[in-house]
């Protein structure tokens, strides 16, 4: 019995990482730290990031080859950006070893079940899931092993997820620290949606409504530090990443975005009315529902 | 000499301030430990806000007669809602004492102007401020000693301003930590309803759009710890406040409430048509805008 196991009786003899970046290396550290993994082989597009993640202790080894880098894996994690999931699978499926469990960490559900539960085989088990965890860094050098203590993690089996291989995953995921939730993958797209994308969508563009305003006016971003950097830090998010998102959760985000829309719509005619009653109540609503969030 | 005027030369004998919250009370302690004041005098609307204050050691007494309370002071800040203050200042100016500084920390600055300036007498000066620090917190046990160090204080003296009381209120105000800008009235309206007046709006909004989506939906805020929490902080902020910057700022927040509705609907357009490269270079211009913010 080698020091991992006594650590921790889940255990993941070969793991492999497809995009080992703030999701992918951050999980890898954490179950590295929590002596619950054996081999880490991590796979990317780049070698630049590839050979951060090994000199970073990340990973064990590194291969721009995916399907020979996940042949051996017990479990393999993809967390690249959404839209690369399923083109990514398909190259992986065909070479993985019986029993293999494949699991995500991508931001919207609902596609990816669709495009990659066509593509899996008898022997090799998908369960899509998501950590609710994550900065606005990007890259292997901004994983860091306690990402996901305390945190939720989504997962979202569908009528034809393998109960073991969930369970597995569920495993996986309470070793690192976090809480797992089991959720339908359509709810799963419209809470994302509702806490999640829409905040971005409304955040990205705060930042150029102000920053581009900024460009022939005053200098309004040289006052900005403070709160309106806490405030727009989620805009520096990665672009790829929440193009991704935005394409794929496209019905789920627009809804919201409409809803947000008509909000502040009405917001807006209560200051031109000069309405002090629905002023006051409208701001008094959202605080009260914001401070009820724990 | 005293203690007091040893550790600092610059002095205030007798200080009032008019409304002992969050950024009144701040101001009083951050003084009171630069070792820069002598008495202080907590003047508000409400005993139980003003005991606090006394009991927290934020002032030396307490009064809810302002015209009593102010009879001596040296310097008077007026830190109430910014629709109180010409108010309150007329229910000041004919007791305050020949030379006495009024000056403010309001978060709109064109209407308090405009406002007190024909309530003065000759013999007092006024000086216009507001610090660019806060938290979402209000009443006297928010205060904390340190809120204004490394921040921004803008003043926004007119031409009838009296130079050495701007110069008197500058120091006060380097003497607690920040660094002293002079703007233009109107800009400052303009700038602050760009980086916190919109982005409070929009806040307010976004936890109104989904808070209240829950409510005959999914749970959704059940999930929103985290990102969504930290994301909307500033719509816990207290709802009289914002409905009187809201009101007070009206024509500046209007126009940049529409800019960012322009943004936030093409945004909306782009996910909508599903167009790749429009969404990433959104993402990517606002990405290095918010990056550029130090
Ligand atoms: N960031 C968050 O807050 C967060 C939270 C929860 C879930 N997620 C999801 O987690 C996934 C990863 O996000 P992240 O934040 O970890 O992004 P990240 O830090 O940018 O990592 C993604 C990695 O994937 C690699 N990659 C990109 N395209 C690839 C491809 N076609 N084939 C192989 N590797 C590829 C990239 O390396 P190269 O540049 O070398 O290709 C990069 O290292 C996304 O699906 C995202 O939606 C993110
Ligand atoms: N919070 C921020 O982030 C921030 C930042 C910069 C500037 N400001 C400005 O600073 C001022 C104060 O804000 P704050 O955050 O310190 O608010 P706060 O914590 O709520 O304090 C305001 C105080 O004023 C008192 N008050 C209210 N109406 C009054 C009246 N008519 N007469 C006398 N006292 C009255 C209140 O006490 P009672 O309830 O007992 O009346 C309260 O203690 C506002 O003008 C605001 O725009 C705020």
């Amino acid at each position: 019995m080698n020091k991992a196991q006594t650590q921790s009786d889940f255990f993941i003899p070969r793991l492999a990482v497809i995009g080992v970046g703030l999701i992918g290396g951050s999980l890898a550290l954490a179950l590295r730290e929590a002596g619950a993994v054996g081999e880490i082989v991590g796979i990317g597009r780049g070698l630049e990031n590839l050979q951060k993640a090994l000199d970073l202790g990340i990973v064990d080894r590194i291969t721009q080859d995916a399907a020979e880098g996940c042949r051996d894996a017990d479990v393999v994690f993809l967390a690249t950006p959404v839209r690369t999931l399923a083109d990514v699978a398909a190259a992986i499926i065909p070479s993985l070893k019986p029993g293999a469990i494949l699991t995500d960490g991508g931001s919207v559900k609902a596609q990816v079940a669709q495009e990659i539960e066509p593509l899996l085989r008898d022997d090799v088990f998908l369960v899509p899931g998501h950590p609710i965890a994550g900065t606005e860094k990007s890259g292997a050098e901004a994983a860091f092993a306690t990402l996901y203590q305390g945190r939720r993690c989504i997962l979202t089996p569908t009528k034809s997820t393998d109960q073991e291989a969930l369970l597995f995953i569920q495993r996986m995921w309470a070793t690192v620290g976090s809480e797992v939730v089991l959720m339908d993958v359509t709810k799963h797209d419209r809470v994302l949606a509702a806490i999640s994308h829409l905040p971005h969508m409304v955040a990205y563009s705060l930042v150029n409504a102000v920053g581009s305003y900024d460009r022939y006016e005053e200098n309004i971003l040289e006052y900005s530090a403070g709160g309106f950097r806490d405030f727009t830090r989620i805009a520096s998010s990665d672009p790829t990443m929440w193009r991704d998102i935005a394409l794929t959760n496209r019905d789920a985000l627009i809804e919201m975005m409409e809803r947000f829309e008509r909000f502040f719509g009405e917001l807006k005619e209560d200051v031109r009315q000069g309405d002090d009653g629905k002023l006051f109540d409208f701001f008094q609503r959202s605080k009260q529902m914001r401070d009820e969030i724990l």
